[in-house]
């Protein structure tokens, strides 16, 4: 038999970010706590890998992460149906959800553009997602794509099949990020915030 | 039903220095293996968790972790039975392993002497681990505890413990890690790195 220590090693190791190190001590941490009166951490994380993969599939309607055939935002009548929100993965939705600052509604790409990996606009499926669109009648589109290369390029293609169905398209905001210190900043990053300055209101 | 992901992240939360955020960006990981085809990632890590669960015992002889009463290194006969390396916890005892300076025998502490824990030399059993070293004959003891306070205590006591039967204990060498840079260590380090210096063999 296999030492079962090992191989909770060489799966957990699997995760992003997790080299053989941390496996191995989160492995310990594990055996540890579940030789502990009371604990359940395994049994407890087991059940909710197997819940995980056993019941989540995609929102037919903004392909975000659910149980049922719709996501709760997506069922959520409150949120605003005039804005949409498009990003690259669910957990750039999370984010923004967190930050409060968004009521309507999203659409989850699941990537972006990147040609060298043979992502085109068909592996992302913009064309439904512009039929979604049009269809439910949104009047702005906030393209919160990553600020990078890939990202770039999904937002300046979505912000041409848009604009020529007259639907505003707009990008967050890039320039220092809040409790962020110039001399520490990267260049780009005070490139950007120089060139985007805003004037004061007084 | 509570969201299966919301409880997935709550559960890799537990794991020690995995933060909310963290947790999220590895459950998302795992949801997202878990929808392309052919991947098990979900359910490989949850059988393990469930096997190590399950089928974890300590070693009836020098507590290390193992699926039957006794662990492979107590099993084999080539360890040299002369040496015993006594360490806090069985992450210790791996490090020691793949070092490969080590053919001796191990006994797990787990844990260190912290009195303000209510952690003494009962908790770790080390009037059994004495037995042990006595009844089974060996010529050195190696405390291989932590370079910390409580490593240094337990290190001590255990010295104490097994200098009055005539047992050589001996502890790690503490100086300069391989390949680390004076301009960079810390002073403590440098300061024992100098107190023990040696004669360079010419």
């Amino acid at each position: 038999m296999a030492d079962p220590i090992q191989k909770l090693i060489l799966e957990l190791a699997r995760l992003p970010g997790i080299g053989e190190r941390s496996a191995a001590r989160l492995a310990y941490y594990i055996v540890k706590a579940s030789r502990s009166q009371g604990s359940s951490l395994a049994r407890d994380l087991a059940g909710a890998l197997v819940q995980v993969a056993d019941s989540i599939g995609l929102c037919h309607q903004c392909q975000n992460f659910c149980t049922g055939g719709k996501c709760s935002i997506c069922n959520d009548a409150r949120r605003d149906a005039r804005a949409l929100c498009v990003v690259e993965g669910v957990g750039d939705l999370r984010a923004i959800e967190h930050s409060g600052a968004f009521r309507g509604r999203y659409h989850v790409l699941h990537g972006a553009l990147a040609p060298l990996d043979g992502i085109g606009p068909a592996e992302l499926r913009l064309d439904e997602m512009v039929e979604r669109v049009v269809a439910d009648g949104y009047d702005e589109v906030i393209v919160a794509t990553n600020n990078n290369v890939e990202g770039d390029a999904t937002a300046l293609y979505i912000s041409r099949l848009l604009a020529e169905r007259g639907i505003r398209v707009t990008r967050l905001a890039t320039g220092m990020p809040m409790g962020g210190e110039l001399e520490y900043m990267d260049q780009a990053t005070v490139g950007r915030a120089l060139q985007e300055r805003r004037d004061i209101a007084s």
